[in-house]
């Protein structure tokens, strides 16, 4: 069994990493931590868990979060990496969920993040736990940087599309749309449902915290300069993300696109290539931990258009760090990720 | 292993019986079977089921089905009736998700549904559904009727008040809010979501099929007369049903009635009877198998209030019917049914 | 012209009464203030007024308000208290949105608002403003309450029957529904989409201020002791209220129940009684001041259930406010307030 | 006065049209007719229109429709090009909501709504409705094609770039999102709030008969060759288009796009430009003729992001009809066209 820490568990993260962890059967649940609800049983905040989760909310405190095997930051960004080096030191893994090391280059965070980097000497050691991108370092790594939503979707889209040389990456667009849930759960007036209910917007244009993360994976990924715009907007609706992409293609006319996508993710778990001109529904992955792509292009002229969809909660956060928790512990790599999307 | 056949897979209940039969560990699916997608891969329909189920819809054949153990009708009222008698014949089980089965009285039945029914010497025999109220009679059952959603949130509601003969029975009154997909997934303009979105209303005050249903388990519990005004109301979201419902006290002042709630469903594996003060909401049993209840006497006065929501296709319909099979074949009455509630 | 001031207009309540007095033909808009918003253009903070209204928020100011002929308090509870002793001493008349007015007793006040009245020498005078009960005395009046979303819409359901003598006034049951604008533009997690959407729950069951202010209303009316039950629910949509009304009939089986309601509605401008049979819908009211109502009498039984929808926001707050100014300032009563409900 | 007819007036469109003509102080609704609902009071169908409108619907008749001055078509796609002619030739002027009129070309039309034109020569007479674009040949018209919703935010969106040659016209991108009205309202599986409730998908990616439309008018403004990829998406909402166009810039660095279409846009009563960094919600416009816009030009880069928002119901449908009206008939161009958006 692995003993298992959460720090931060009352946002939709840690939730919903207590709904994939409750079942998991190898995990031993020792501890979430709060500030705010310290003492509060799991189950009175979220009632979905009476008779699966016993554990109250506790004050987080090193020391036994150091007898965990593995830790889990489900905390605002810039908390983790305060107590990151003590866990490892104290041989304890981590997976953070937040965005402390997810890019490599400390300056560059510290301009998206607007603080400085606490511990910037374990940006190189941390792995970014997309596992379709990086497992075998994953399976390795004491220090897993869980992948944000949008990065996720637009990642496994663009993927196979970089991986072949077959788009022009300077004109690369990422058009996204998330539910909800991904701005988290804290008192604000800009998500009430009175302010978001019934209405659909952009947001963030000239500025998201997810471009610069994007454009690394991808950077990463061509192994050339390329140019992405990326515009988030706002769905009326609580989980899912969608992201139809768009990039110039440089392959011959008569170059299969499906078969490209088709065997990039053929031996991928969570990755599912639907079918010629199929259009995935967010709803057809709500809980789950799949990824549904869609690859078109449109009346068989110059730009390819790839349709993701993911959940922002599973797929997108929890349900990837429990993911990378299964390779860095030797497990297969499904186990407790099984549950079936909830449709409708 | 049990051998499992659908007949009518293509509605709501037909789905959420796929999604929860697919990882059962004790059962084989054979069968599944629709007249208008007959040939159509069933994750073809409902990309959630993609990998997980490999059938594709078949014509409903009597000789197929007679080889199950099991036959789940998830089919329109008045289908179920006419291929009972000869299942049943040839030993196999039946479930009946629709109504044919859940009145005693064929004369009844033909008031409500508007047809004959094809074979009232079963009546008898069919045993009513509801595990919490018909346990044992449910285990030696060869035919259960599957109860409707509303008659499961109210009678539980009710259950305990009537059983301790605590409420003034001529004056109850069942408050009860459904989501949308109590009403199906067929072709009409009432239920677009242009027509029901954002708006809240009554329906049916006059009449409603679930009433006789209601009254007969309430009357059977009682063991009075009895009068109950039902009033459904149509809720913008999905899944869930709320029942409030009000009944005048005959208890004393001083009764505790959270206790007789407790009591009463101590041992009951999936009704939960919230601590005092709670308010259960629809989204707490999303998915699961739950009912939550709580009890109120508001400004400690002569009125009783329930509070009862479950997920109107799971403890309403398809994860009702999946704890009736457990019942009926010696499993664990839980098998197959531990998902959790996926808040948010 | 009648020149306006609006203190507190950045909820949902002041950007509704914005929107009806924008076009409104005898109203000149002189102020509206926020303390929090003080210097922004109104319309930069809700776009929909782009070009209607040119005004900015200012900081509150006695001497300013009182050269307005009439002032709206559209503040939080216990605001409107500190200001109206001075400005009706400068013969500005004042239509409180907020419940500062609503109870008559300052005692009642103090228990349900926690904190004492500041001018309880006021409350004798002021005038309840709902124009179906109090007409004429809201025509004279120079203070008014404006009534709650709740109590307009209970209030006008029982209206008739008690009026009339029909019902046993101990059992009366008021099971209400309400959009998630009734809970106001401020910052909190319980009302933010992720935790509100795709849900439905009661609410407030022990304790609700609307209580004791309905059962004011209907003390008033009926004239003799009464008990009521409350139980208000939130519906996963922005705007609307629906209340089902119980009551145990005491009229003879034959008298016609919608003949009473509809007489006594039928020189009302705003309250339109359907024909019989009809389950009234929130959307049909969305954005108007009409507030549709049904009876029925189900199975011709001994209880009646009335149906009632209003918009929360117009026939509930700022309609109903302009409905009163339009009295207050002998316009006839309907002026400004024609707009078509928004349907779809 | 002008007399006015509207053929089919059972859909969403339909209703739309009713309540805006419904106040419109220069006309007089004489006709609505519906083959499904003769007979049937308009607002028994659309209970927001009770009060307002007091015509039933009846059989369409072309001797009555041919006493009106002006008749819409709000009828499915190839019905109004059937009693056009006849109209015309006694002097009625048409407004068609539908696509029978907006492509020149009979065989794209052919192509595209897959059944012969039956009067391709009124081809060239139609004039496209869209006043920003056509006002004064829309003054002028006998017969107004209204243009489809998503070309009506599309076209508004790159119009002021296209005219000033400010972007590579062959890389093109209109991502589209829609609220489930555009679907209209008849009876389907696809459109049940079950299925597209909580969900949010592309559709249409190959093949969306809006394409040929915003080509079309993309190619008149450009006056050169075009490649447009067009990708329209469901939101889980009733109402409201959003479009995120995308376009590489051929601008030099520091040309001011905000100062472009403020001055295209300068004196035009709908389209509204909104402040640097803006970003345009449909709430904010909902119910109301305007169309919202914002210019953004992420990190100064080579691509310009224009972001357009309208009622697909209003601007997108019955409100520019309307407009379109007023300039046939000479009337200012506003009339009976002020509502504000419904925000919340």
């Amino acid at each position: 069994m692995i003993r298992v820490g959460i720090v931060g568990g009352t946002g939709y993260t840690g939730v919903e990493l207590l709904r994939l962890l409750a079942h998991h059967p190898d995990v031993e649940l020792g501890i979430i931590t709060s500030r705010s609800e310290a003492g509060m049983p799991v189950s009175d905040l979220f009632p979905n868990l009476r008779g699966q989760i016993q554990l109250s909310f506790t004050e987080p405190d090193l020391g036994q979060l150091a007898e965990c095997d593995l830790v889990f930051f489900a905390t605002p960004n810039g908390t983790a990496m305060r107590m990151v080096p003590d866990l490892l030191a104290a041989s304890t893994r981590v997976i953070d969920l937040a965005a402390d090391f997810r890019l490599r280059e400390a300056s560059e965070w510290q301009d998206w993040y607007e603080m400085p980097h606490s511990c910037p000497e374990l940006l190189a050691e941390a792995v970014y736990g997309l596992p379709e991108l990086n497992r075998e370092r994953i399976r390795r790594a004491r220090l897993v940087a869980n992948p944000g939503c949008y990065p996720t979707a637009v990642t496994l889209g663009f993927l196979p599309l970089l991986e072949a040389g077959l788009v022009v990456t300077d004109g690369l667009i990422a058009d996204c749309k998330s539910g909800v849930s991904g701005a988290g759960r804290k008192a604000s007036v800009s998500m009430l449902m009175g302010e978001v209910g019934e209405s659909f917007k952009a947001y963030g244009v000239s500025r998201h915290r997810h471009w610069p993360e994007i454009r690394q994976n991808l950077h990463q990924i061509a192994a050339q300069s390329l140019s992405l715009t990326f515009v988030p907007h706002l769905v009326p609706m609580i989980r899912g993300i969608e992201a139809t992409l768009y990039a110039p293609l440089v392959a011959p006319a008569d170059l299969d696109l499906q078969e490209v996508f088709a065997r990039r993710y053929a031996s991928e778990p969570f990755v599912d290539v639907l079918p010629p001109g199929s259009h995935p529904e967010t709803r057809s992955v709500r809980g789950s931990n799949f990824c549904q792509i869609a690859v078109h292009r449109p009346r068989n002229a110059g730009m390819v258009v790839v349709l993701v969809v993911i959940d922002n909660l599973v797929k997108g956060a929890a349900g990837q760090a429990v993911q990378n928790m299964n390779l860095m512990f030797g497990l297969p790599e499904t186990t407790g990720l099984v549950g079936i999307g909830l449709l409708p």
